[in-house]
């Protein structure tokens, strides 16, 4: 196959959209094989079957490295009763908070689970999204955490997307183990670990560094037992406070930090030794209303690779639509349209550790994206607006 | 036709979501005739042709009642150049801002504005609006401006959907009368209203009363031809700064006082007086990252009816889904999402002096929206998502 008459973002590196007005694509089984101007096709595609865009613009498809599709129940009541005036504690005492979304998980079955995450990963694909990490962590006992997982796995199969998965047992203390984090770590999150390895479920470990939840001491023994499975890790750090997080997870090589809002020069530092990737999540700083953005500038001095997702959650980030984290990067961060791009794209490929995918090359994974849109700027600058024409999923338009 | 297995949120008051559970909806030709619970049902609707809704929930259809949809060229390079760094003198230099817009809007032919257009407005009817508002003023000519409002009229043939029509030559004042507002009061907006209504179409007068565009006094003159005319006035009133826009517009009767951040408890009494509406719009707000909301408590505490709207336009607000403007409402000036949805409904109806629109009620328009969704709450809760089932407009589903 090749694609014709596009205007090209290829992304091929970070300093620039690298754009290719007049572009063709040559796509063979699920990779791209050729990309160039049109009056360069080399001969050997000249019979492929050629699809004409029509002038529109591709880019690398959308991948989404941070989210919690998978959760029974959702929020809006208690969205709502905050609204109205409730406190956090008269909205705890009414069952809201994490714990609602936990117990509603662990009701929950298996199908209607996958139903429901469904529903947020059609949004997301047509969007232009073509690969997501999906994380456990609502479950905080073993069979939850396995069954999140399983569902996770299962999204690809029933969707045409790749999924990852991550492990994310550190999430919150239970409230049987309330006051007893180190205790949970031990009888519940390290063995669930293993129970998930065992099943291959899980593609990453992941944990919540915060002061409301995990300490570095903590999450250090989960990073432990992830070293030791050969499992990559990444850590959700320095969201409302600094307590050591990303320089924990710069110390184990992270694929990511995530958050970061409350990084310091010295943890910007740390990612880029350890090449970790600051994940940049603002639709959680939106929802909570928080004033302290991430160290944007500071991650750009430190030569920091910066990828963008929406952190779809149901408490702090019901954010469904990459294009709107897009926005809110530029908006509220001053991240710029091609930052943006690239952390939805290449750099956010980077934190799922995969090497062929967000870019435009040869040997790169072929998931593209079409847009009714004629430059890339287009993509952050409208707000709640999904300007996709079509999508290319493995090689298929 | 009768609606069946539907979860209603009415909204018949203000005070509630107006909750039916089991309910049903009977709708004759374009009007609704009957809402109540299922086994309420008359028995002169039961040989009506029944759909059965399967429990979803149905509300009245959305209307956005301040929008900017037509024009030429987006600001999406302007919106990438800031984000480099350039300043706004530098953008001003490279023809940036409004003037930018007003040159891509005068060059523009009809047929291609109106293309544009629609690619806007079908992102709002996707989410169920069926009326809309929109204004001219990126013209600043007469031709332009009647060209605009000719474009306004026929989005109304091309979709399904209600418009109505706002002249707003007094937006900003154009390069060539740079220095001299008054002349191109009167030389150009008042004349050019006189010429729209004359070809009937116009349906209100708005202007933007603000430092960097008109004082009260300049407006004052076009709402006094308006009157004359016997058309209803808006306003752009109090978005950066107080100079007295929403006095001015409560003292003409006017439907609405738009944006109004800097409104103090005087100028809400007035606008309670006066019977209008306060328009609130978050998507201008976030853009340009305002950080002075509208005084929403003192809208309650006076009785202030609040819309809400999308403001859609390429400068300040390139907002598309009213209902992400419903979660910014929420999330950023704390209405509640009764609020929101009455913003987006009845209110907006208010706003446009639409007497049976925005409610649930016998004898109101049928224009409904069916939500995959339990509690009409999860509209505003949800960020960047869209429930919609289906829409009814004018009693056609
Ligand atoms: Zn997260
Ligand atoms: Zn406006």
């Amino acid at each position: 196959m090749i694609l014709t008459n596009t205007h090209i973002s290829t992304l091929q590196s970070d300093d620039s959209f690298g754009l290719i007005e007049h572009g063709a694509i040559a796509v063979r089984g699920e990779t791209i094989a050729w990309v160039g101007t049109a009056k360069d096709i080399p001969v050997k595609y000249h019979d492929d079957v050629a699809h004409d865009l029509g002038g529109r613009l591709v880019t690398p498809a959308l991948i989404d490295c941070h989210t919690h599709v998978v959760f029974g129940g959702n929020r809006a009541r208690e969205f709502e009763l905050r609204l109205n005036g409730a406190s956090y504690e008269d909205i705890a005492l009414a069952g809201g908070g994490i714990v609602s979304t936990v117990t509603a998980t662990r009701v929950a079955g298996e199908d209607a689970l996958l139903a429901d995450a469904l529903t947020r990963v059609d949004a997301m694909i047509a969007e232009g999204v073509t690969l997501i990490e999906v994380k456990s962590g609502y479950g905080l006992d073993q069979d939850t955490e396995l069954k999140m997982l399983r569902v996770a796995r299962a999204i690809a199969k029933a969707r045409p997307i790749d999924v990852r998965t991550t492990f994310l047992g550190a999430h919150a203390v239970p409230a049987d183990y309330a006051g007893r984090a180190d205790a949970y770590i031990d009888e519940v999150c390290i063995p669930a670990l293993r129970a998930a390895y065992a099943n291959r479920l899980v593609d990453a470990v992941d944990g919540f560094c915060e002061g409301i939840a995990f300490d570095p001491t903590q999450i250090a023994r989960v990073f432990d037992v992830a070293m030791e499975l050969g499992l990559p890790v990444k850590l959700h750090a320095e969201q409302l406070s600094n307590i050591g997080g990303t320089k924990l997870a710069a110390r184990y090589g992270a694929l990511s930090a995530d958050h970061v809002e409350y990084a310091t020069d010295a943890d910007a530092a740390a990612l880029a030794a350890s090449g970790t990737v600051a994940v940049i999540l603002p639709g959680a700083f939106y929802t909570l209303r928080e004033v302290q953005a991430p160290p944007i500038q500071s991650f750009r001095d430190h030569s920091v690779v910066m990828a963008l997702a929406t952190d779809c959650n149901p408490g702090s980030s019901p954010l469904t639509s990459p294009l709107l984290a897009m926005n809110m990067a530029c908006t509220l961060f001053r991240m710029t349209p091609l930052e943006a791009l690239l952390g939805m794209t290449a750099h956010a490929a980077r934190a799922l550790g995969e090497k062929n995918r967000g870019r435009i090359t040869a040997g790169s994974r072929a998931d593209m994206n079409v847009w009714n849109a004629a430059h890339p700027a287009e993509l952050s600058y409208r707000i709640g607006f999904n300007p996709l024409h079509s999508r290319i999923f493995k090689g298929s338009l």
